[in-house]
C-alpha cells in the first residue's frame, strides 16, 4: 500500500506568495474600481535589456537550423557561459573559483531547495530568522524538522537564528552547533547586509565546526559600499565550508528566463566525499541543462552593451529603493535595507502585526506587500517592500502611504 | 558536523549517458580521422519547427517590452499551455484530463527524478528492467535500496520486473506487491510498446493494491498502430492510481528548450491526502516556473502549422528508425522496437555482452550505441540505437554495420 511522504503535512497553510496573491485577488474582485501597486512578490517589471533580447533572437535562429541547432545542454552548463562567469563574477574579484566548479541551472529557487539532496538526513540546519522561505520548507519535506509550533511559529529541531534590529540583522552565533548554516545576503527580506569581517567570522565558525554554509548571493549585483563582499569566497577559507547561490533573476531581470547558478568548490570535502561530485551527480541524474537560448542570453549579460545596460536597470530599481526609503522614513516609519539590495524592512506602527499591518495597507492604500511574519517569526512586526515596481507605481505607492 | 547524504556513494559508477561521452571523447582522440556516428544518446537533430521559432522570437520581443514583458511564470505553468494541453492531448482521446492536474516544467528527467519526493521514504519500488536510469538512481539517492550488489547488478530492496523477449517487453506482475511502479511505455529502451489490455491489467492491479503508478509516456508521439494508447488515461480508473509524464523533448525536438508536464489527477488520493495538492506544494516551493517564451514555443507545437511541421520531423525519425529495423534485420540480427518508438534494441550476435558489443560497433563501425546493459540487468546482452540522427548518417551507420 502506497504511503505519501508524510512530512509535507508539516507544513503549514500554503506557500507565503500563493497566499498572498489569493488575498490580493479577492480584495480586487470585491473592490474592482482601486488601483492596486504591487510591491509584494520579488519580481522584476522592467523588460529584458536589448543585449539579452537581441543573442535571444541570434540564439532561436541557430535553433532553427540543423547546422546550428542545440539539443541536450551538458547538465552542469555551456563551457562559454561557465567560463566567463568565473572570469567576471570572481576572478575579477580575486575569487579564484574555476569553471568546473560552477553549475549552471534554471533558477536559485531549485538550487536551494535542491542542494538540501547532499545532506544526510539527520543534518541540523540553521536558517536566518527572517528568512527567504524555501531553505527552512525544502528541509521540512526532507524530513529535517521535528513538527511545526503554531505557538511559537517555529518548527521544533530547527535551529533559527534571529536576525533583529539589535544584532543589525546579522545573526549571532547559535546556542547549538548546526551542521548546515543558510546565510542570505544582502538578505531577503530584510535588506541587510552583512560586512566582510562579520562574514568571515561565519567562515572561520563553520570551518572550526566542520559545517557547511549555504550562501545565497542572489541579491550581490545591488550592493553599493565598498565594505560589503559579492561573494562568500572573498572571505579566507570559504572554499573548504561553502556552497554559493547565484542569480540571474535580480541582476538582469530573468524572472521569467530562468538562470541561475551554484557555485561548489573541488575543496568543499565531508567525510572523504567531494560535494562537487555529489552535486554534480545530482544534476546528472535529475537535470538537463538549462536552455542553449537562455544560456546566450546570459552571456550577453557579460557583454559591454549588456553589462552597461544590466547597470542601468539596476539604478532604476535602486532609485525605487531610495524612494521608499526616504519616503517612509519621512512618514516617520522605521526603516532598514534598501542600500545594498532592492528590499525595504519597515517596521510596522503602533505594535501592529504583519498580517494586520498587510490588511491596512491594502484596504486604505492600496498597495501590496509582504508580512515579516512570512519569512519567520522573528519578522513579526515587520513588512517587506520591494524596488522592483516601476517608478510611478513606486512614487504612487509611497504617497498613498504617506497620506494614511 | 556536517554528513552527506550516504546514499549518494551506492550509485555505481557515473551516470550512463557521461561514461559513453567518456568513452567516446576517448576513442576519437586516438582516431581522429574516424568519422563517428552517434546513435546513443537519445538526443534529436533535426532544427526547431518554423511555427515553434516564430513563437520564441514574438516571445523574445515581448519580454524586451515593459508593456508585454513576463515575470515569473506560475509555478504550474501558463493556462495558455495547460488549457491545450488538456484539450489535444487528452479530452480528444476521450481521457478528462483538467488543466488544473497539469504541471508544466522544464524536463521530463526533472520530473522523473523529483516524483519520488512525495513517496514515504519505506515505499517500494518496482521498475521495469532495462529502463531508463532515472527513476532507480533517484530513488537509490533518496534511500529507499539497500546495496548494489556487483554480481547482479540490482540493488537489494528494488523490485525489478525483467522485460525480456519471453514476455514481449512488457512485465509481469512481480511476486511482493510493490508500492510505486514505474512504467515506461513506449518503452525506453526497448522500443516496445504496451497494449491497453495490458495496460488496463496494470492499472487494474495498482487500484486492487493501493499502489500508485508513475507512467512515462514521453514517446506517445511516436506511436503508429491504433491498439496503443497514448496515455494511462485512456484506461478505466487509472486517475485513481496514476501520474503521467509527458515530454516536448522528442514530440518536437525541444530536448534543447526544456518543456514538459506531468499529470496528477485529483482523485489519486492515498491516505487522506492529495497527490495533486502535493506535487503542488512541491513545484510551488522548489520550482519558479518554466519560461515564458519556452511556454509560448510549446503552445505553437499544437497550432495547426506547428502540429504539421511537427508531424513532419516525427515521420522523418520513423523513416530512420524503419532504416535501422529493417537493415539490422537483414543483416541478420534479432531486432525489437522501431514501430512505436524511435528505439530499436537489437540482441547483441554471438552472446557478447552489451559493452563488449559498444566497443566492437564503436572500434569496427565507428558508430556509437547505447549498452543495454546500463539500463538494468535484464537489458545485458542487448544494444540501443536510436532514431535520432540524420537520415544520411543514419543510412551510413547501418551500411557499416551490414559490412561488419
Amino acid at each position: 500500500m502506497f504511503k505519501v511522504n508524510e512530512n509535507f503535512a508539516k507544513l503549514p497553510g500554503s506557500y507565503l506568495f500563493s497566499a498572498i496573491a489569493k488575498k490580493v485577488d479577492s480584495y480586487q474582485k470585491s473592490h474592482p474600481e482601486e488601483s492596486i501597486i504591487r510591491l509584494g512578490i520579488g519580481d522584476v517589471t522592467q523588460p529584458l535589456a536589448p543585449a539579452v533580447t537581441e543573442a535571444l533572437h541570434k540564439a532561436v535562429d541557430e535553433m532553427g537550423k540543423a547546422e546550428t541547432f542545440h539539443g541536450y545542454a551538458p547538465e552542469q552548463g555551456y563551457d562559454f557561459l561557465r567560463t566567463i562567469i568565473s572570469q567576471k563574477d570572481f576572478k575579477e574579484r580575486g575569487c579564484l573559483i574555476e569553471p568546473d566548479e560552477i553549475f549552471i541551472s534554471d533558477g536559485a529557487k531549485c538550487d536551494s531547495g535542491n542542494t538540501q539532496e547532499l545532506f544526510a538526513p539527520d543534518c541540523k540546519i540553521a536558517l536566518c530568522d527572517p528568512v527567504y522561505p524555501v531553505y527552512l520548507d525544502s528541509n521540512v519535506m526532507a524530513g529535517r524538522s521535528g513538527n511545526y509550533q503554531e505557538k511559537t511559529g517555529m518548527f521544533d529541531g530547527i535551529i533559527y537564528m534571529p536576525c533583529l534590529e539589535s544584532n543589525g540583522f546579522v545573526p549571532d552565533f547559535p546556542k547549538e552547533v548546526p551542521d548546515v548554516i543558510y546565510l542570505c545576503f544582502p538578505n531577503n527580506p530584510t535588506g541587510e547586509a552583512v560586512t566582510k569581517e562579520a562574514l568571515q567570522r561565519w567562515v572561520d565558525y563553520a570551518n572550526q565546526h566542520g559545517a557547511v554554509i549555504i550562501y545565497d548571493a542572489a541579491y550581490e549585483a545591488y550592493i553599493s559600499q565598498p565594505q560589503i563582499p559579492h561573494s562568500i569566497y572573498e572571505c579566507e577559507g570559504a572554499k573548504t565550508c561553502a556552497i554559493e547561490l547565484r542569480s540571474f533573476s535580480k541582476k538582469a531581470g530573468f524572472t521569467g528566463l530562468r538562470l541561475a547558478y551554484t557555485v561548489v568548490p573541488k575543496e568543499l570535502i565531508r567525510g572523504g566525499a567531494s560535494l562537487r561530485d555529489m552535486w554534480n551527480r545530482r544534476q546528472c541524474t535529475k537535470y538537463n541543462g538549462a536552455p542553449y537560448i537562455v544560456q546566450k542570453a546570459g552571456e550577453a549579460v557579460y557583454s559591454e552593451a549588456g553589462d552597461a545596460q544590466i547597470r542601468e536597470q539596476i539604478s532604476y530599481y535602486m532609485r525605487n529603493a531610495k524612494t521608499i526609503l526616504d519616503g517612509l522614513k519621512e512618514a516617520g516609519f522605521t526603516a532598514y535595507g534598501g542600500v545594498n539590495s532592492p528590499y525595504i524592512w519597515m517596521k510596522t506602527p503602533d505594535h501592529m502585526t504583519s498580517w494586520e499591518f498587510f490588511d491596512l495597507l491594502l484596504d486604505k492604500a492600496h498597495v501590496v506587500g509582504t508580512p515579516g511574519s512570512g519569512f519567520g517569526p522573528s519578522g513579526e512586526g515587520f513588512f517587506r517592500l520591494t524596488a522592483f515596481g516601476n517608478y510611478e507605481n513606486t512614487k504612487e505607492a509611497i504617497d498613498r502611504i504617506k497620506k494614511m
